[in-house]
C-alpha cells in the first residue's frame, strides 16, 4: 500500500506540507460536533500522533464520527501547517476508509491503566504511549549494541541455548526434553535414562554464553554474543525473569583495563544512540515515568568513569558513617544499597569496583598476585547500582585447574574450555550486561515485566 | 594492550608502512633457516595473515624458531612494503613475546581436515580458514539484517522462546521443565500435574515468533523478530538442526505484494552487504567451497525477481518434459527439485511462487477469493530452492475462526491472537527466513552443522 509513515510527516514536514497524503493507523481519540470532527491518529512509526480533521462532506461522516478508539483507518487528505497550534500540522481528510473497526469492549479506552492491568493484555499494551516508548527504546538499544560492536569489527557469535553442560555450576536451570513426562525410560540403576532423550544426554537451557564466546575470542580476538539466557530461579521480584537477553563481549590479548574501557565506551554509545534516536520517547519517560532520567543519562554519557579497588570501597563504606541494612566487611558481596552509595553519594559518577575476593566470584576469573582477589570488575551507575559485571579470565591452565578442584568442578566437563588454555592461550577478558537491566536503566521502568514483550516468570508464560 | 589489528594494516597500509607496530595473534606456520625465519601470523581480525620476518639477533630466536602452530605471540617490528612479492608487506620483528605456547598435540596442524573431523573440535574450528570465513560472514549477515530493518524504522521485537502455546499446531516441540524427571507430581487423574511445574502449566520451546510479532505489528506497523527457534524433529539430515535462528518481519497495512517487495529488498541488501564487507572471505568460498557462488549471488542481487502463480507453476512443471522423482499435481507441495527447476532452468532468476492451495499451508494465511488458495509466497532462488516463505495473514475474524475449526485448533488457545482481528485489525503480511539457510546460501556450505557455532541435532549437544 502506498501510504506515508507519520514519522516522515514529522521529519520531512516541508516536503509534505500542502501535499495530498495517505496515512494509515489506529484511532487514539475521536471528537466530533455536528459538522466536523477531529481524530488523533497514531501509526506506530512515530511516538506522536497526527491530527485528522474531517467534515460532513465525507459521505461516511456519520460512521467516522462514531469510530471506536483503536479502529484502523486509512486517511487521504491535504497536509497543512497549523502555526500557533499545539500540533505543527494536520490533515484535512478528503477520504477516510475504515480498515478494521474496534468495539467498545476494547480494553484500551482513553484513560490511565495500571501497569499490572496492562501486563494481562501484553498483546495490546504496545499500543499505549508508555509501552510504545519502552519497546521502541528496546529496539533502538539492541541495534546500538550491534552497531557499537560491529563498527569495531567484533564478530557476533550465536552461542548455543540448549546445552549439556552447566557452564557456571549454577544449578537453577531448565531441563529441555522430549522424554515421556509421566513414564520416563529408566536405566539399569532405575534412574532416568537420558541416553534415550533427544540429545542422548541431559540437556538444559543456558545461563550464559560466555564460555562458548571465549572459544570464538581465541580465533577472532574480539567477539560478542547477544542472545537469550535462562534462570529457573523461583524469585518473584520486579528484577527477576526466567528468560532474558544478555550481551557478552569477549576480547583476547586484553586485560581488565581494556575490559573496563570497552564497557565504558559501550554504555556511553548506547545512551547517546537512544537519546539521539528517540528524543520524543525519552522526553516522555522524563516527564511521566522517572523525572530526572535525562539529566542522569546525560551525566553518565559525559562522565569519566572512576575506578576503585574493592578493598578500598569496603573501607569507604565502613567509615562513611551511614547505616546500611546489610553489614559491610572485607569478603562481603556488595548489596545495591552499598553500590548506590558509592556511585551516587561518594564518587557522584559511574565507578568500576575491581579486584573482588575470589570467594564471591566465579571460577574462571583471573587470580591476582595476592592470591586472594580476582581481576573482576563491576560497573556501578547512579540510580541502579550494578549495570555490568566482568573480569579478566584465568588463562593459566594450572591455576584454573586448581580453582576448579577447590570448587568441585569436574575437569572432563570442561575439556574444551581447558583446551583454550592448552593451545595458544592468551590474556583475555569480557563482561556481561543484562539487556533488560539496561532497558530499565534507560527508561526508568522499575519492573522487568514491563521491558520484555512477553515476560516469563514463576507461574507465568502466557501469550 | 596497545596493539594494532592486522585488519588495519591491510586497510590502512599507507598509514602504517615504515612504522614500528605491535601485533598480536596466533601462529599459522613457522619456517626457519639457521639465521632467520618467517611466521605467518593471523589475529582473527582479518581473513589474511601477516608475514613476520625474524632474525637471529632476537635473543629468543631459538624459542621462536621452534614455536608450534597455534601459539599466541606478540610481535613488535617495522612494517615494510614488499612490492613484487606475494604479500603486500611484512613486519621485521625486533621483539617477539610468546603469550601462550601450543604443543604438537594441537589438532589443527597445517594440513587439510575434513568438516566431519572439525565438528568434533567445534571449539577450535573457527581458527581454520573455512570456519573463520563462515562465522565472519554469519556475523556480517546478522548485522546486515538488523541494519536493513532498522534503517527502514522497523521495531525489533524479542518474542518469547519459552511458550505455553503451540503456535503452529506443529507438535515436535521441546518441553521446558523443572519437575522431578523421575517422579513427576501427578494430579487426581494420575496425569503429570503441570500446575506444579515452573510456569504453572506445560511449557515448550517456540517454533516461531510470528504470532507474537503480529501483536507488535498491530502497534508499530513494521516490526521484525530475529532470534532462536527450535524443532524437536528427529531428522538427521544436512539441513535440519534442533536449534536455529529465524528472521520474521511482519508489516501492517500491507498485502502480499508489499511482502514480496520487502523480501526481495532484504535478500539483495544482505547479499550486497556481505559482498562489500567480506570480499576476501567470499573469494575464498568461490575458490575452495562453491565455484561460481560469486556470480550466482551477484546475479540475484541485480535481478528483477519474477512472480508466478502456484497453479501456473504446476502447469510448467507438468509440461516441461523433465522427469521428477516426486510427481507434480495441483495440490502437491513443491519439492526442492521442482523449485530448482523453476528458478534455475525455467525462469533463470529468483522467482516468487504465490497463491498455494490452502491445504498445504498454515491456518493463519489469508484465504483468497477463490476459496481454494491462500495468499502465500515462497521465494525460490538458484542453487538452493526455497529461501523465504511468507504470506498475507487472515485478518477476517470469521474466516480465521472457520479455518481454525476445520483444523481442530482451539479458540481459547488463541484468544489473544484473535483479539488482533477484533480490535482494529488490518491487512498485514510477513515472512520467515531461516538464518542458517541464508548462511548456507551465502557461503556455499552444504551442511547446517557447519554454519552454526555449536550445532544441536539429534543426539548431539556437545560443547
Amino acid at each position: 500500500m502506498d501510504t506515508v509513515a507519520i514519522r516522515h510527516l514529522y521529519h520531512d514536514t516541508d516536503k509534505y506540507q500542502g501535499q495530498i497524503v495517505t496515512v494509515a493507523g489506529w484511532v487514539r481519540t475521536v471528537r466530533d460536533s455536528k459538522t466536523f470532527g477531529f481524530i488523533e491518529l497514531n501509526d506506530g512509526t512515530f511516538f506522536k500522533s497526527v491530527q485528522i480533521v474531517f467534515e460532513d462532506q465525507l459521505e461516511n461522516f456519520k460512521e467516522i464520527a462514531k469510530l471506536g478508539v483503536g479502529a484502523a483507518i486509512i486517511v487521504t487528505g491535504n497536509m497543512i501547517l497549523t502555526p500557533g497550534q499545539k500540533q505543527p500540522f494536520e490533515i484535512k481528510a478528503t477520504e477516510i476508509v475504515v480498515e478494521g473497526s474496534c468495539p467498545s469492549e476494547y480494553p484500551l479506552q482513553k484513560k490511565r491503566h495500571s501497569f499490572e492491568f496492562l501486563r494481562q493484555i501484553a498483546h495490546l499494551r504496545p499500543r499505549t504511549n508508555t509501552f510504545s516508548a519502552v519497546f521502541r527504546v528496546r529496539s533502538l538499544a539492541a541495534y546500538a549494541i550491534h552497531k557499537f560492536f560491529q563498527e569495531r569489527n567484533f564478530v557476533y557469535a550465536h552461542t548455543p541455548l540448549i546445552t549439556a553442560s552447566d557452564c557456571e555450576g549454577a544449578g537453577e536451570m531448565f531441563r529441555v526434553t522430549t522424554l515421556d513426562p509421566k513414564n520416563p525410560p529408566l536405566d539399569e540403576n532405575g534412574e532416568v535414562n537420558y541416553k534415550e532423550d533427544f540429545f542422548g544426554k541431559m540437556a538444559n537451557l543456558t545461563v550464559s554464553g560466555q564460555l562458548s564466546a571465549e572459544t570464538f575470542a581465541m580465533a577472532f580476538r574480539d567477539v560478542y554474543t547477544f542472545g537469550p539466557t535462562f534462570r529457573a530461579e523461583k524469585s518473584n521480584t520486579p528484577r527477576h525473569a526466567a528468560e532474558f537477553w544478555m550481551i557478552e563481549p569477549e576480547i583476547a590479548f586484553a586485560d581488565l583495563k581494556d575490559d573496563m574501557r570497552l564497557a565504558e565506551d559501550m554504555v556511553k554509545f548506547v545512551i547517546n544512540y537512544v537519546l539521539e534516536n528517540a528524543p520524543e520517547e525519552m522526553a516522555f519517560f522524563n516527564q511521566f515515568v522517572d523525572k530526572g532520567i535525562l539529566e542522569r543519562l546525560q551525566g553518565v554519557a559525559s562522565a569519566d568513569f572512576g575506578v576503585v579497588d574493592y578493598t578500598e570501597a569496603v573501607e569507604i563504606l565502613k567509615t562513611c558513617g551511614k547505616e546500611f541494612e546489610y553489614p559491610v566487611y572485607w569478603g562481603c558481596d556488595l548489596q545495591t544499597e552499598h553500590e548506590r552509595f558509592l556511585t551516587e553519594e561518594h564518587f557522584k559518577k559511574p565507578v568500576f569496583v575491581i579486584n573482588y575476593p575470589k570467594e564471591i566470584k566465579a571460577f574462571y576469573m583471573k587470580l591476582n598476585e595476592d592470591g586472594k582477589t580476582v581481576a573482576a570488575m563491576d560497573l556501578l551507575v547512579p540510580g541502579i547500582g550494578e549495570l555490568v559485571g566482568g573480569s579478566q579470565r584465568e588463562e593459566n591452565l594450572d591455576v584454573l585447574l586448581e580453582r576448579m578442584a577447590e570448587l568441585g568442578l569436574k575437569e572432563e566437563d570442561y575439556w574444551w574450555y581447558l583446551d583454550l588454555r592448552r593451545f595458544g592461550g592468551t590474556r583475555h577478558a569480557g563482561f556481561g550486561l543484562g539487556f533488560e537491566r539496561l532497558i530499565m536503566y534507560l527508561t526508568g521502568m522499575t519492573n522487568i515485566r514491563d521491558v520484555i514483550p512477553f515476560p516469563r516468570t514463576t507461574g507465568q508464560a502466557d501469550f
